[in-house]
């Protein structure tokens, strides 16, 4: 089919900018060697990894390089900083607080944990999605060693009060950890202004290369490693590095950090469309989120008496690519835990679809998705009983 | 300077294979996207994950492609290995029977777990770094959950009696690992005749990329995962995947399984031609490792009355790349404990080299190492206090 594909799932596949390519093909091309050899074939490895390493720091503002650690992507950056720091804070307590909408590697981090006997208090969101840090503040005790909250939701884009939180931990002397996987290279992120102590990212969510991400880890955190064994990453993170997809993520970071501004210019344009003229296309739906606080990139829309995973499959007839939710989970079926906390009922939760916008989309393709998504909702409405049930 | 760089460090920095530059370089141009999404764009990721899943199988001889995980490297494998059923045995044991001269990624690992209550029981090797199958056996409790001992040893390129250790552990009913990252791709590995239970690897042994690799898990074996999050690898190992780097490894099993025969009749030349020729350029050393259970792509000598940095930073200089160890360890200047268990002393660990062979050296390659070797130990013992001592 020669058809232009449409992607409106960037969160799941994000593609590889030109320059990123360029990179990652001279250093397959150049044999870059390995950084932690003795010889002078690893200089230009470890020139390379140190290199990649100041435009990542740069981009989340960590005052110097040796405080990121590259990781193999969003999912070890936070087991590491989770189990890490939990594991090392042993003695001081067990008690973890986190939210009710976050990622599942956080989730099932701090649930391993729970396995092991540490105790957790998870805070609920508003129907926004919204964390309020006092309930942060009330659920910190005495034993309480980690605070993991998300950045930015993955599901439905609702950015948290981190700041706020932050200024809590660090008056409570609590370790606190943000998972900012959507977030990184998406809105600006400073780990200085937010003063987390952990702040986890993935290259993919800013065009580089997916399994590679990296860690925060603020100068001191007490943290341990999660793969250990050689010394590199400062003996934080052993193992030959993925030194192409480092190289890459380097690009893809100076270049989220130059064209910040106009991505969001862009896809703020495109999600503002899509709002406007939605009403004009379907009925019955709710979008998920905050209003303001939110990724500007992202939309999650509940449409009722629908099935979404009928929606995702129509639509990748007509060549737009869509998700129900974050790719991570697409294996898994149970209604979304994000959704639920903010309000949706399980059959709502079933209705929703995740759409993420990039620098390849055009305003044209809102157009062509809701004419396709109006097509496919008055299809599968059709045939829904409920549907026809509450239409009478 | 435009001499030819000879690369004796094979274990440190593999080249990519054209055929894997290749394969890597058309998975970057042609954006595969994201195994796990809904659409037809992940689609074809998938289908890529697959067969490179059904190439890595086939080199290790699994009976199943399922029963290969892929991880970002031999360090994670071994990581996910040792500490995974450690953890996922606690209520039937906590204690670890492993070998002097492993690997850190399995010391660290170990010493980790050490940290938290379990007991852990190191038998020796002999002279020539050999385990006796037989001290597998004493050392084995109803309290033991975990064997762990490597197939080749990364430093002297001793291969253990795996399958010896395996008919023990299989009948004592204790879950059995083995580190074959230095082996895999080397030298013929099947997991079904060597009867392990878990076994890990990494790429960049058989000219694969650096930063991917693999743990073989027999299914049924009980190990938690390390990394928690999305239902990726039958959610044995959760994070969106490094496909470009899985799709170059897939390539470079292929050509291993395929190559397997004369890539060891070539560095076996070598590495005689070596072994042959040493004793006409220097005298005062051991050859380290066992004659004949040995990798044939690996020699580790030991000359007295010198300092092995010295001579990698002159061979440099000529050109020739060589590693005193492990590059893993490379950071680190303690006494190799591999060469202190088969009886070096802490002078001799210092002046010992680690040669490595690869598809790209030529026979040649070894007469210009010999001479430049010769020429860096006779500078250097001329400035050795301790050897002008002897030879007064």
């Amino acid at each position: 089919m020669d058809m232009k594909i449409i992607n409106l799932d960037h969160l799941s596949a994000n593609p590889l900018l030109p320059e990123v390519q360029d990179a990652m093909i001279e250093a397959i091309r150049e044999n870059h060697g390995n950084p932690s050899s003795q010889h002078r074939m690893g200089e230009r490895a470890f020139e390379s990894l140190s290199n990649a390493r100041k435009s990542v720091a740069k981009l989340v503002n960590s005052p110097t390089p040796e405080e990121i650690v590259f990781t193999a992507g969003g999912t070890e950056s936070i087991n590491h900083a989770v189990k890490g720091v939990a594991l090392s804070q042993s003695k001081k307590g067990k008690h973890i607080v986190t939210s009710n909408i976050e990622h599942s590697a956080v989730l099932r981090s701090i649930k391993r944990l729970n396995m092991v006997g540490y105790k957790v208090t998870s805070v609920p969101v508003d129907e926004s999605g919204r964390v309020n840090p006092e309930d942060i503040a009330k659920a910190i005790t005495d034993e309480t060693i980690l605070v993991s909250v998300m950045h930015s939701n993955n599901e439905i884009g609702t950015i948290q009060p981190i700041e706020e939180i932050a200024r809590i931990t660090k008056e409570k002397k609590v370790i606190f950890h943000s998972d900012a996987v959507a977030s990184v290279g998406v809105v600006p992120i400073d780990v200085q202004k937010l003063g987390v102590d952990l702040l986890s990212f993935a290259s993919n969510n800013f065009y580089g290369p997916a399994g590679v991400g990296g860690l925060y880890i603020r100068k001191g955190t007490p943290v341990w490693p999660l793969l250990e064994g050689g010394v590199q990453e400062s003996n934080k993170r052993a193992g030959t590095e993925n030194l192409i997809g480092i190289i890459g993520t380097g690009v893809a970071a100076d270049l989220a950090y130059r064209d910040m501004e106009s991505r969001i210019a862009h896809v703020s344009k495109i999600k503002d469309r899509l709002l406007r003229e939605l009403p004009n296309y379907i009925d019955d739906y709710f979008i998920n989120g905050h209003p303001e606080h939110t990724l500007p990139n992202m939309v999650s829309v509940s449409i009722q008496y629908i099935e979404g995973e009928s929606v995702v499959l129509m639509l990748d007839d007509e060549g737009i690519a869509v998700s129900t939710r974050s790719a991570c989970a697409a294996g898994s079926l149970r209604a979304s835990h994000v959704l639920l906390s903010v309000g949706r009922d399980y059959a709502d939760a079933q209705g929703t679809m995740v759409l993420t916008f990039g620098t390849d989309n055009e305003e044209e393709d809102v157009i062509r998705f809701l004419s396709s998504l109006k097509d496919a909702v008055t299809t599968l409405r059709k045939i829904s009983p409920l549907y026809n049930e509450v239409e009478k």
